[in-house]
């Protein structure tokens, strides 16, 4: 079979794919949600936080009355494991254009107690009823064609553990910002990469909610290594993302004091400004 | 008296001042706190959102095991006025060097039912226990000496209708970004302004949740009139701020689709990054 023919038929689709296997969710009562979190979207045995926030965004949209994220808020109490699991959601207000919500994901303790891994406020509504008045002045990052790009499947892995989420992404990044990846990081906090899903589906306004924390922490390019957990992460979902591949940009202006905030930004393949996020993670410095 | 006396007689402190009265809450039972929202941090007859926040944040400081915000995202969801409210907060989880806690702010309704009117996530930690090291790559705004910058009582109000929170801030605006006020918008989403409480009270964190959102809206330089109401706002605290006053820079460069975010960041005399924020708002474009 022609490789293109090949590839389309067995390309995933919006509702048909991993990401929408491993973010289902299933009703179990009015608000309350059970589900698996998947250990497809681990990265050094973490649970990656992009993928939880997409498994509440899930929940979230269906128990609210507006379908789209449009100002996620999350805090990351404590964390998460592949495993049983379970949302429960609260709608706080609904209103003409846009509704509010909150939304814990819980997991149980050895006597099946529930434990709070993390808790939402979001904001929803309808991206599709947006007006078309564009005046953004940001501007696309400058970074290599995606074929001048590299990503983990093009040198050694470099960290240990198991990094599973690695086989669900595509994930190309952008050379100037792989220092670390050979013992060269280069000081500065930036990160950038192409992104899309592995299995070819196409984003979505909750696979936004994935795109903002899926890349190397900009940490390393600052010469920092081991494992930074991210508090509290915030996304601004903007515009329902063209088909194709994303350009993810992520930025680090002030570690400090034992902490540093990720700002990302998403632009899709219109150039649009799809998506903008910032976290404050905790670092281990020395 | 000679001048330098007098002020030092009158000026405010830390504890002690107007930004202190009228963010104060009183504890009616654990968790649960009354206050008196003031009339004096209105903007045209709105009660300005970085005051409600730190209202919220001065009773999380309370119910929290640990004193200072490090990071707090408020969900907007009707409209505040003067007058009786109540603060309900739940200790969501306590760690060693971080808590986390949820936090209401309601007013009563005309039968006396209590409406909600934020809702508020925040991690609070101990700001004086984070390590010295800072490696902030962020340089402070370029904003002219404060002799050099304006403020309202340097000309005609620009908006009609009750501005009291003028009265209680110090606000000199960068030339630069105050075309708006002589019907010449710049065109470019930015404000910058020198900011300090009127009564020389120094900042303290709390205040720093006041100073995110208290220069008028970048919206007025992009040539955009009316109000901008905030949908959600997202501010770090990184750092005490040093005695004397801050530097705000906000930036604007995503306006579409009907929304618009505004990134703030607060700088000290001491040139530290003692504050970031993102807020999304509401904008009514043509």
């Amino acid at each position: 079979m022609p490789e293109a023919a090949s590839a389309a038929a067995t390309r995933a689709t919006i509702g048909d794919s991993e990401f929408d296997r491993d973010t289902a969710v299933n009703p179990r009562a009015p608000g309350v949600y059970d589900l698996d979190l998947s250990a497809g979207w681990t990265i050094i045995n973490a649970v990656n936080g992009g993928y939880l926030l997409a498994v509440l965004g899930r929940a979230l949209g269906d128990a609210l009355p507006h379908p789209d994220p449009f100002t996620v808020s999350a805090h990351y109490l404590t964390a998460s494991r592949p495993g049983p699991a379970v949302v429960r959601t609260e709608t706080v207000r609904t209103g003409r254009t846009l509704s509010t919500g909150q939304a814990s994901l819980l997991q149980y303790d050895d006597e099946g107690n529930e434990v709070e891994r993390i808790r939402v406020l979001a904001s929803y509504g309808d991206l599709d009823t947006l007006p078309d008045d564009v005046r953004t002045s940001a501007e696309p990052p400058a970074i290599p064609s995606m074929d001048q790009c590299f990503g983990p499947e093009d040198g050694p892995a470099p960290v240990e553990g198991s990094s599973a989420i690695a086989d669900r992404l595509m994930l190309k990044l952008d050379p100037a910002t792989l220092g670390w990846a050979l013992g060269q990081p280069s000081g500065r906090g930036e990160m950038r990469a192409w992104f899309g899903l592995a299995d070819g589906r196409d984003a979505d306004p909750l696979s936004l909610l994935l795109a903002v924390d899926a890349l190397p922490p900009t940490a390393f390019e600052l010469g920092l290594k081991g494992w930074v957990p991210t508090v509290e992460l915030t996304v601004h979902v903007r515009c329902r993302p063209a088909p194709g591949p994303l350009r993810v940009s992520i930025t680090t202006r002030n570690l400090a004091g034992g902490f540093l905030e990720e700002d990302a930004e998403v632009w899709d393949s219109a150039d649009r400004l799809v998506a903008q996020s910032r976290q404050l993670a905790r670092v281990r410095l020395g």
